[in-house]
């Protein structure tokens, strides 16, 4: 009784959503505190209490029929005037509010730039491990994804696997720093190639290949570490963010699009996308939200909370023997499986510890911990990870 | 630069929202209270002070990680739970929380259904006049809108046409009641002769003939008018719901679709649309929103004051020698031009009256004019639809 495109879809659906379903009626049976569900990227911190103060006064203080009724469908011009503002003190940008499209969250945002960029057939190359999520919104618009093999000793992209890849059908080329799933953050050597890469083959085939830089993890950097501003890299750059995670705000669905005037096309794209995210249903990104993000801007997690935890699972889970990728951003760890990795996941399981298969970011051989849970979690859950390690005998 | 596809979409942009965006500029050139803007369904009733107070006491008082935090993609179970028994208090039904799934506006519950429904080539019905964006939604994913021409004596939908129309390529029917631009609600008779055409061709076709309803203006009828409950006369009836207008909320985007066990492959339906919903970039819909709509199912819009405008402009025009269809719901006014469309259309703009052309709802020699604008706008353009009138010799 469904379309075809939806049996496929359901066949293979998300493993990561239905381990969360699954972690949730194992909370319910064992009880939630018996249950170490590292499965999905759902914060623990709550939002800043600048979040909630600004919605508080908003509701309060704002003409509810400006708070929540329609505005353009790019979003409140003050609030896109608002988000530009912050990226310009913090990249010495000069970005303006024709830029930027607020959106249903950076997932909304990728669905608005591939409908206005994918004819059928066309490709966008991605590098593993990456969320295979990408692979349906590249395909709801009729492309296709081409994958480059992981480099699992640096967890960069393989530039000269990129080289190859790219052929007069790639229209985009679609990157994840802080990466979601290693906590890899691509550094400025590596961007530069890339966008040196990128312009090379345009070039050669006389039509611009697009960087999309997924950004959900860009304010989660540890030590200190500097996220290159992709966009300074390669002019051909749009920026699809969320506060998910910045801000802890995932249930909302709140972000944005940045189309910087430096793309080739840029008002075409600009106006093609405010229409796009009409067309798909969205019409405008959630109103209230939008303006307690414009309030919020420069408001932070709480990073040292995450740090915390990624110091406790990190070094707990290699004193009992594991090998991990030390991860400098995002709230990730990425863990080598010490035997076939559907095995272990399996055994995991048994353990109440519920692990993302690396396959799930076409990198097998590994698991995803996300660490975005309570540090009871981890600490409670370290005996559960001790007996897994006897088993598989590290 | 972009995709062909919205290459056609940007070359035939919404006229209502160029319309909305014009009106803005007029408003910034002439000043706000000179122009008279008619062209946007939206809501000038300020939401139930209820609204304010449930999303208020939520940020205040419940888990901020729960109320902004992922869920089921479906929504919340308690939200939906909530939803089910309003219906069932309303309708007699005994809708459960698997029958529902919390949208982004019904606009984003409309593309869910269609991805779940349509192959590429697949038709859906509606009937003239209709809100031609359904068009693009029905596009989005290779779907073929089959429009049956207005009945303009009754404006209900043509049924001995639709037998016609319904072929074995037809995979929904999709109407809209109380009508956008008409106002006119479908009635009992109507809808149970609609449900025998759709049982015979579903039969002679050997499957299911889906119909879609679109009920964002369900709450808003008049002088006690009955919105018949669509899916007691069909059992493959999906409903696609938004608070948009009921409590005044469109800029939230916040809906459901209901898809009640009685559909042929209901489970399927149920699961794929989840799943649809999130690899569309809806992924929920708005936490916070979900919640206060639970709180709120039972509110209701001030439809007395519609009800005031309503008479205003319907007694107004139809003085001046206006021919309008008289609107049982909605907030629309429905009215002859009483020379060619598009000339009345431009004349109108001269007076700063903001009209939407009927051939925007696939109905030309009509125009649409919202009446969801406060009610001293209606008084104040009287002056420059006398004009007009005069002008026209009326």
């Amino acid at each position: 009784m469904i379309s075809e495109a939806m049996q496929r879809m359901t066949e293979n659906n998300s493993v990561i959503r239905a381990m969360f379903e699954e972690g949730k009626q194992m909370a319910a049976r064992y009880g939630a505190e018996n249950v170490y569900d590292f499965s999905l990227g759902n914060p623990n911190i709550a939002p800043p209490a600048a979040v909630t103060e600004a919605a508080i006064d908003i509701l309060r203080h704002e003409d509810p029929m400006l708070v929540h009724g329609y505005m353009s469908n790019a979003g409140y011009e003050e609030v896109r005037r608002a988000v530009a503002g912050s990226l310009n003190r913090r990249f010495g940008t000069a970005y303006g509010p024709q830029e930027l499209l607020m959106t249903v969250g950076a997932a909304g945002g990728l669905n608005v730039v591939l409908k206005v960029l994918l004819n059928s057939g066309d490709e966008v190359v991605v590098f593993a491990p990456y969320f295979v999520e990408y692979n349906n919104y590249i395909a709801n618009y009729g492309g296709v994804t081409v994958v480059i093999p992981p480099d699992t000793a640096s967890f960069q992209p393989d530039l000269a696997a990129l080289e190859r890849a790219v052929t007069p059908r790639t229209r985009a080329v679609l990157i994840n720093t802080p990466n979601n799933p290693t906590g890899v953050i691509y550094s400025a050597e590596t961007l530069a190639a890339l966008a040196g890469v990128l312009r090379r083959k345009s070039a050669e085939f006389g039509a611009p290949v697009y960087l999309l830089s997924d950004e959900p993890y860009r304010e989660l950097a540890y030590d200190g570490a500097e996220v290159p501003w992709v966009p300074s890299f390669y002019d051909n750059t749009l920026v699809c963010y969320s506060w998910s995670k910045s801000l802890s705000l995932p249930g909302e669905r709140i972000g944005y699009l940045l189309m910087p005037d430096s793309l080739d096309g840029a008002e075409q794209i600009q106006q093609a996308a405010a229409i796009a995210g009409r067309i798909l249903g969205f019409v405008n990104a959630p109103s209230l939200m939008q303006r307690v993000a414009a309030r919020c801007v420069d408001e932070q997690t709480d990073l040292a909370a995450y740090a915390r935890n990624r110091a406790l699972l990190y070094d707990g889970l290699t004193a009992l023997g594991f090998s991990c990728v030390y991860p400098a951003g995002a709230f990730y760890l990425f863990m080598k499986t010490p035997e076939d990795e559907s095995t272990f996941v399996a055994r995991a399981k048994k353990h109440r510890l519920l692990l993302v298969p690396g396959s799930s970011f076409a990198c097998p051989g590994y698991v995803r911990i996300a660490y975005c849970v309570s540090p009871d979690t981890i600490r409670r859950s370290m005996a559960a990870f001790r007996a897994l390690a006897e088993e598989v005998g590290l």
